[in-house]
């Protein structure tokens, strides 16, 4: 269940195993989250990041694919219950049930925010987030009242974890690249500003790597307010208070920034799937909404289900695609040994291959194994991996080109608004409602 | 007004007259409608047929990019009146107004039938028939009524212009290069049907390219019903009726398709701003919508206001990039003369520099001057003529690109269903209500 990294890790390595593969997922392509981002800011068109399940399975003939959305588990059964894309609902069995489900976002307790904020989970909501960015740009071009015009020239990124920090650093990079296009507007008064509660950005890196990041944001022009915790967001903006330090009488201050445009890259929360599987089997649920599974990844009673990624709570791991995806891989091997009546490792063992994030198109940060590089070497690292870990040659290719072309010209091509005047792009309450997210 | 090929070519024309451009148009792209069907058949990226306006003109310091809708008229006043993004009006004055505002669907009085069917006019349209085309497959794959999976496997384009045959020879592409990754779904099982109520395919083209297509699209496997008119449109497909072949009792025959999806690629009417034009002017208004323009394109009793393109009814041009380009460039001519105290030319002349089509990715017909070509001459000569008018190096490259390596390895890259489950992909009522339009 779920076509992420950590399913599409386990579907393919079950491939060479006796068994028969279907992937169940709620939309009909595997999602390469690190580069939503760039989807989002014009650079990659959707489908470089988002190949095909099918396309990825094409060449496993053991394999089958399943648009569908689970809406429930019969465990005792061994039942899945689904909604077909039609509306129709039905159930699919298994012997074995690996669940793969991932995160969603999470506005700790503030659910009327989403209406006003631009998340980054999805690919409908990186297509969104980017007919906004542009929208904003076509729209404060023609506004007379300077303080809107620059409220709509302002873009509040939340959460500096590596999605939030990647956007702000992207944001400068468009403002920059669009300066030439724009004869009536000054594209230099762009504000962006990265809010976040930590006191640092990346909170994961170690410290020399923070500083880095932190000198680099401020060289691009990143407005960046850490300590401080979002405590109001509407059509027009969003209260931030200071976090750390308290004022005279203990509170912090709270400041107002007006925004047309605030993205939501903060909190996450398991997908609903995870507490299912913890009110079928027992399994607790911590905060963040995912399940505690055994050393083994399977549920408790249930040694035939499975659960990995970002909704299970295990050994404390980040919610990146690596653990996910060496979670599937360890899946599949216990499935096979199995099947095949061998003994299987009895516990998910997690190799740390590092962390990477990119600050702009020529500067990133990388702890590989206790080495901390940074700037150019971090680059080429980060690209290094990130072309490896896309899905199919096609995309590698298209990908790398996009790169280079973006390096030489400044332009970016994939900057269509589906809507044009009146449409969600710019009017804030109709923008994503009701955005399917990830299964 | 209208940054399609007529407007941009005017505008693009006009920087090199000591004038200020305002370019006005409704969405942030040129849109290159010759390929729109190969973005709603997933070949390539919404971005690479539809560069942002002020990409077009960023070399132009004359020129400025308006996005917003024009509401009216005031010739008198010389004055447009305009609906901003943000839902305020306004105006905007002008010395020169050129008017290319385009065209779009047609249901033949039956506008009810728009909830059906999916038009092939804007991005917006190609993106969402690009979702049910992938979906309704998926959607096919686990569907157990046989009958019911035909119906989602059966594909109805009416119109046999060069829109509706390009697009019916890639369907039946598309089927052909997705049958490996379905495992569970035959997809020899593909129905394309053509109809149209002439009774040949591309009227336009002489008799000897004609009888090479219909050829050619039976070597597909296309469907082709010719001779036959839509009658009738539902959530479940088609009636058809015999147009020219009378029954005994004079009345042609109905038939029934069930079809998951009827693509509209028939009839255009011009956009309402034609009318408005007409009625301020006192012009003719065709039955098609257009305003009889004087053969400089100009309204009556007003020389500084121009309309052309697929809007104006002149000289019984056909309704093409090629004809719209050239008044474009007409029209800026004569405005270049009026404002530097010469002579403008006193009429348009349209120069036929013929027609071209393709069937297949490797077939296609051409009529150049004369000369007529079919296969691959004909495909070579229409691949290096679209290239040649998309706007934009990076684009050129792309689409090339994207043409080699689907040729290659029959990989489609942008298959993205930006909805999932339950999306409007799969739900006719809701695919495309309120979609805009082109202005």
């Amino acid at each position: 269940v779920g076509a992420g990294f950590g399913g599409l890790a386990a579907a393919r390595r079950l491939a060479r195993q006796p068994v028969d593969v279907v992937v169940v997922d709620r939309t009909n392509h595997h999602l390469f989250q690190p580069l939503l981002y760039q989807v989002a800011t014009g650079l990659l068109s959707a489908g470089q990041i988002a190949p095909p399940v099918r396309m990825a399975l094409r060449d496993h003939p053991n394999s089958s694919t399943l648009l569908a959305e689970v809406v429930g588990f019969d465990l005792p059964a061994r039942q899945l219950r689904l909604r077909h894309p039609d509306g129709s609902e039905g159930t699919l069995g298994y012997d074995y049930l690996v669940v793969a489900a991932g995160a969603t976002d999470s506005y700790f307790g503030h659910d009327d925010w989403a209406r006003y904020v631009f998340p980054m989970k999805t690919l409908a909501q990186a297509v969104a987030l980017r007919g906004r960015l542009f929208g904003a740009y076509e729209l404060a071009a023609q506004l007379d009242d300077p303080a809107e015009r620059q409220r709509w020239m302002t873009f509040v990124v939340v959460g500096a974890g590596p999605t939030g920090v990647e956007l702000a650093g992207q944001l400068t990079t468009v403002a920059r690249q669009l300066r030439p296009e724009f004869h009536d507007l000054d594209l230099t008064r762009t504000r962006i500003v990265l809010v976040d509660g930590e006191a640092e950005p990346l909170p994961s890196f170690p410290p020399r790597l923070r500083a880095h990041v932190r000198r680099k944001l401020a060289e691009l022009g990143v407005d960046v307010r850490l300590g401080r915790l979002a405590v109001g967001v509407d059509a027009d903006g969003i209260d931030v208070r200071e976090h750390h330090a308290g004022g005279p009488d203990g509170v912090g201050r709270t400041e107002r920034i007006s925004a047309g445009t605030v993205v939501w890259a903060a909190g996450v929360q398991a997908s609903p799937l995870a507490r299912m599987l913890g009110e079928a089997t027992g399994a607790d649920v911590d905060r963040q909404g995912r399940v505690a599974v055994a050393p083994d990844c399977s549920l408790p009673g249930h040694p035939e289900v499975f659960a990995i990624g970002d909704m299970v709570a295990l050994h404390d791991l980040p919610g990146l695609a690596e653990p996910a995806m060496q979670e599937g891989c360890y899946v599949a091997r216990v499935i096979g040994r199995r099947v095949t009546g061998r003994r299987p490792p009895r516990r998910f063992r997690y190799l740390d291959l590092g962390m990477m994030a990119t600050i702009s198109p020529s500067d990133a940060i990388a702890e590989i194994r206790g080495l901390q590089l940074s700037g150019l070497p971090a680059q080429l690292a980060w690209g290094g991996v990130h072309i490896a870990f896309l899905v199919g040659w096609g995309n590698r290719v298209g990908v790398l080109s996009r790169w280079a072309y973006n390096l030489l010209s400044k332009d970016r091509a994939e900057r269509e608004m589906l809507g044009g005047v009146g449409s969600a792009d710019l009017l804030p309450s109709l923008a994503h409602t009701d955005e399917p997210g990830n299964t």
